[in-house]
């Protein structure tokens, strides 16, 4: 069993060292940029491929490309016509730093090497996982962006999605049968259920504005307690996973 | 051997009958009003399909597949911060008709759909071509924004690109072995050249405005000839797939 922190390290370095499409040419400044975080989702992937025995290093594509898809999220998210941001993790945004058309194909570009980083598996269930996931994304963002929806439909399209993909993706590279895979679907949509009540906590939006600070807690600590019950009924050595829970329960940004 | 009307016909009818991802909800009309044009690619994957002897039908699929990459191009480069397109085939384009977040989205959702019809194929071969492509289609369309490439490199990006995957993909989807890919993949190159400089003599630009129109026509003669040479070196039923290279070469629109 390998400590969120060694997964986190994994990840940085993979990241760091990952070779982008040479035919991106000067986009690929801006696709760094965009990928800072805090890899919440593929220390994830990685940490349940450690639960199930598989050997992490070749979870790093799968862990990476989900890392890539979220990055590509926030890049058009962040866009004048979408959300306007022009700040993201205390430094500018993609658009805002590079101008809006680098911006733009910035994103498809990490979305697209986020697919081929997932197609280096030999059979195509891993992109497919993250192809069903980001197209949930889109539906989210797109209803939120009509402003009508209800709130846990939201973030189960905007952030469960995802969340799901990072432990399903291990699943996939690891060749797990298709059999054993529902508990697993369930822990994970529960952890991306409390990780965005948690966003909505420190953000002081979303469920605190709909049920109060403290009902938002609530929720929290259930939706926590539920995914550590899930945990425990796995046939898995879930020590880490649930570290991550409880990480993910107090987190403060 | 099927004529390129009827292979035509199969894909208005496949393409009209798409099921998109539920999720995605209301990008579903402007995802379809993007998805206007001639079929170029997708009636060139086919036609590959039947020159090889696979069923046409279960090239859809990957030939569809093709067809949307070309869309989210169109879609994303339409938009303001790109090339500032407001008309797309004689109507708004999306931006221009459902405005500028949906058209990101929109566009996003089409790459995504692509991806999901030809990830369908057991193998993620068809899936790694199109990704492949459409890196350079996105590099290729960077480039351009820069604004100081050689137009053949510049062509070979963002047109040539994807018309080889068009033909590529054929051959993944239909199991032919990667030994026998490359004298295909000469050809598409050919064909991808003889489609832009024919592009860029019915826009008077690109080749025309470096050579002059009397010798992009014959760059285009020599393309489409080379095309033909290559074609009949290949052990296949090509008689479809010479008609459809004699047609992009004279083609008046």
């Amino acid at each position: 069993m390998q400590s969120p922190e060694k997964l986190r390290a994994l990840v940085e370095a993979y990241l760091a060292e990952l070779p982008l499409t040479p035919d991106l040419g000067s986009l690929d400044e801006p696709m760094r940029h965009a990928l800072g975080g805090k890899r919440v989702r593929p220390v994830l992937c990685l940490a349940t491929g450690d639960a199930i025995g598989a050997t992490v290093e070749n979870l790093l594509p799968a862990a990476a490309a989900v890392e890539l898809v979220h990055s590509f999220s926030l890049v058009h998210d962040d866009l004048p016509s979408l959300d306007n941001d022009s700040e993201r993790r205390g430094a500018p945004s993609v658009w805002a730093q590079y101008g809006e058309s680098t911006a733009i194909l910035a994103g498809d570009a990490l979305l697209l090497e986020a697919m081929r980083l997932a197609l280096t598996y030999p059979t195509g269930s891993v992109a497919r996982e993250l192809v069903h996931a980001t197209l949930a994304m889109i539906g989210g963002q797109q209803l939120d962006l009509e402003g009508s929806a209800p709130l846990e439909q939201l973030h189960s399209l905007k952030t469960g999605a995802l969340f799901s993909a990072s432990v399903m993706c291990a699943l996939w590279a690891a060749d797990v049968p298709i059999t054993e895979h529902e508990p697993w679907r369930v822990f994970a949509g529960e952890l991306g259920l409390l990780f965005q009540i948690v966003d909505d906590l420190l953000d002081g939006d979303g469920y605190v504005l709909e049920v109060g600070e403290e009902g938002a807690r609530r929720l929290a600590d259930e939706a926590a307690e539920r995914a550590q019950a899930r945990l425990a009924e796995l046939d898995a050595d879930t020590d880490v996973l649930a570290s991550i829970v409880d990480e993910l329960a107090v987190r403060t940004a």
